[in-house]
């Protein structure tokens, strides 16, 4: 029997139990963004790392950042062969708001095909699917083709802001030839694709303050300023009506799309009326003068996470606030700077905070620059070839709107550039109440990465000589 | 020794035992507004039934509305004298947000001149004077000059909404000359006044959806409309940048200030410089051509009491949120209907909700007309010559920018003018943290009713001769 097929057999016999071992990891509650929280992070790390020592790993360990750990664990590459970073996190988003999942977001439970719980697309399922593959690659022909560095991180929820001084310090250990992402999506469950491009990410808070003390409306309402009242009227000078970016120079350092660019996205199978049909809207919002995808794919964005300010309880408190605050993130395309970018809104703040208030920007870390995977690249073409197999067609080009800080990082530090090599499908509802993950998205992972790594191999084989 | 020097005696010796008496009704967290909070509602009102009790008042009962009870007993009148309905209530607002608070909301804590408390000065403190002169007139006189109604109500700070009802079911009980309010405020701690108008109020809810979940701000954020951006572009739009309400037909039905009601204002000594640098505030805010002081007295608000959507948590949470809320109060003034003012702000939201977006209204209890004070009120003189003999000088005629709905109710359905007798004063924080109670105005209170109700049994004497 070929190894393939040696495979596929192992994986079929042994999906239940992979199954459970997913459903494991999903049950640890590991929300990078919520200090309460920090214990199930570490427990989830020690959790992959146990994972990886039980798959014969070596040199498995959870080495230290500022934040949480980097779980590491290698494979060395086989006389010949290639050396690839494995990437992918073992954090998570907050579940909230909590009355809006159907079952428990921490109690992984099947509905139909699909598996429901928090992070179980982004990014734990999409994360386990490849060791799973190295399992059966293992159990079936001893060894792995290429040499496999496992590096998982516990902050990509947060933005990463550990990864690029982790990357800078260890550029030895990490010494690879590219990298391979176990976090994104495919266009479809019969669409495969490829991401080759994903944005950059700049993310702040606004506080803004009028009176030294909350007020009573009936008494101050009329004469001193409510702070909700002036932050929204800050916030919505940042778009004009249509949805444009009205912060000063934000625009400036783009490069417009090409005729040939804007062709390649209109050859996509995209349709905005069934996109916003699914997402039940009355009509889409953005930038005028650029198609949905267009935006999404090679159009930044400044967007509103949460606002809040005042009395939110049950019923009624009549106070004119005295304080109110605003997240905010923006999405990159290149030649964008995020700490340019952060400047710019702070300036844009100093000139429009409404008067009688007074607002000061907050600069989160996890600041991320654009990237964009080397068009020729080897490793790329090893994708395309098992994905055509797989699926009988070709892999449509596509980009990320999403940030992966790390892509940047590790082409700019280590000169890795990164595949993106992943599962995650339109309706996974990731960052939102009922994330899921396709169950046959599952499936076809794990044989696509039983297939890659020796494609790989191969590949690069062809390369060298 | 005549009966006003009896009076003071008593109360300067009784008077560690009576703020011990506001102390205990301070502790008792009755928060009309919160769910949670019913039983200690409950508590309050069971609280002042007791005090009554002690007081010899009769037929003190809770009696059962809708919503939550009122507390009632009486004094009959001497013959020929007046009888008074004395109102004031025992809930209290929320005491969020509680880190800014220095000593716990209900545990009552003096420090200075003050006693910190939630309700220290809304109202508990300002019903509690009324009873503690009782106890003193009662004490000493053996007997009440004029009748006393109790009225007290549990449901003052969610506007309301039982009252009136009750006031339409229990007429020939209310049966009475004129009514006290035993809440609100004065001037200054040297400078009496007396209340002749409030505000009406009308609130609601607005309630914004925009996709049928939170979606993930890079895959979505450029393309599908933020319902907190929505939000803050429909709230923006009820107001224009100088604060004039921008509602269709607002304004309409007011009739403007005249040159002598403006000059009557312009006469009261208040500075606005220093009233915005009381707030801390680098400027004011509110519709352009009238002071500062006319806004709060004479024209109406439209504000923001909170607004929240998306993620207010610690950090960062890259979702592009698909639901937001806002809690708006109109303060009315003459003229002005609360459920037509409604009607408006609906109409404007159909009008003005942002493409991509839908809002609904939601209205609140408790709505309530503007009232004033018969200018030639004998109850009023009483109060005036009380007044003038305690401060030796003139109280001024001030409104209330805040809302009493049980004054414009007892008067169109008993027409019992009411008689504001309270000392609340500037600084006092009421519905902010940091609520307090000044202690000498405790102590002017308590003096001040003790020659309230024998002068009201004279005027009113004189007026039936």
């Amino acid at each position: 029997m070929p190894h393939s097929d040696a495979c596929e057999t192992y994986l079929r016999e042994h999906d239940a139990q992979q199954l459970e071992g997913l459903r494991e990891f999903l049950r640890i509650p590991s929300i990078s963004s919520l200090p309460e929280h920090n214990d199930d992070v570490r427990r989830a790390a020690e959790w992959v790392a146990t994972r990886l020592r039980a798959l014969g790993a070596r040199g498995v360990e959870l080495l230290p950042t500022v934040g949480n750990p980097i779980v590491w664990g290698e494979w060395p590459a086989p006389a010949g062969a290639p050396t690839a970073i494995l990437y992918g996190h073992y954090d998570v988003q907050p579940p909230d708001p909590l009355d809006l999942w159907e079952t428990p977001p921490f109690e992984p439970t099947i509905r139909g095909e699909r598996l429901y719980a928090r992070g179980a697309a982004d990014d734990k399922g999409n994360m386990f699917a490849p060791l799973a593959a190295i399992e059966a690659l293992i159990a079936t022909i001893g060894r792995l083709p290429i040499g496999i560095k496992c590096l998982f991180e516990g902050e990509e929820e947060i933005g990463s802001p550990s990864l690029p001084g982790f990357v800078r310090d260890n550029r030895e250990r990490l010494r690879a030839d590219f990298a391979i992402c176990a976090d994104g999506g495919m266009w479809g469950p019969d669409q495969p694709s490829l991401t080759v491009a994903s944005k950059g990410i700049a993310a702040c808070q606004i506080d803004l303050r009028t009176a030294n003390t909350d007020l009573h409306s009936g008494q101050h309402g009329m004469a001193a300023p409510n702070a909700v009242e002036a932050l929204a009227r800050l916030v919505t000078t940042m778009h004009d009506d249509a949805g444009r970016i009205t912060i000063d120079g934000f625009y400036e350092p783009i490069r417009d799309l090409t005729a040939d660019e804007r062709a390649q996205i209109a050859a996509i199978p995209f349709d905005e009326g069934e996109y916003r049909r699914g997402l039940e809207l009355p009509a889409l919002w953005g930038e005028p003068g650029y198609t949905a995808l267009e935006r999404r794919w090679a159009r930044p964005s400044l967007d509103l996470n949460g606002l809040w300010g005042g009395f939110n309880g049950e019923g009624l408190k009549t106070v004119t606030p005295c304080e109110a605050h605003a997240k905010i993130t923006c999405r990159l395309v290149p030649n964008q700077e995020p700490g340019a970018v952060l400047d710019l809104i702070e300036a844009h703040i100093a000139r429009h905070c409404p008067p009688g208030a007074t607002a000061t920007l907050r600069r989160f870390g996890g600041a991320a620059r654009p990237f964009a995977v080397s068009a020729d690249h080897p490793a790329l073409d090893a994708a395309e070839h098992v994905l055509r197999d797989l699926y009988g067609k070709d892999p449509l080009s596509i980009r990320a709107g999403g940030t992966l800080p790390v892509a940047e990082t590790l082409q700019s530090e280590l000169g890795a550039d990164m595949i993106f090599f992943s599962w995650g499908m339109p309706g996974d509802n990731v960052h939102a109440p009922n994330e899921s993950y396709l169950l046959p998205a599952f499936a076809a992972a794990r044989r696509a990465y039983c297939a890659f790594l020796p494609e790989l191999a191969r590949v690069y084989g062809e390369v060298k000589r």
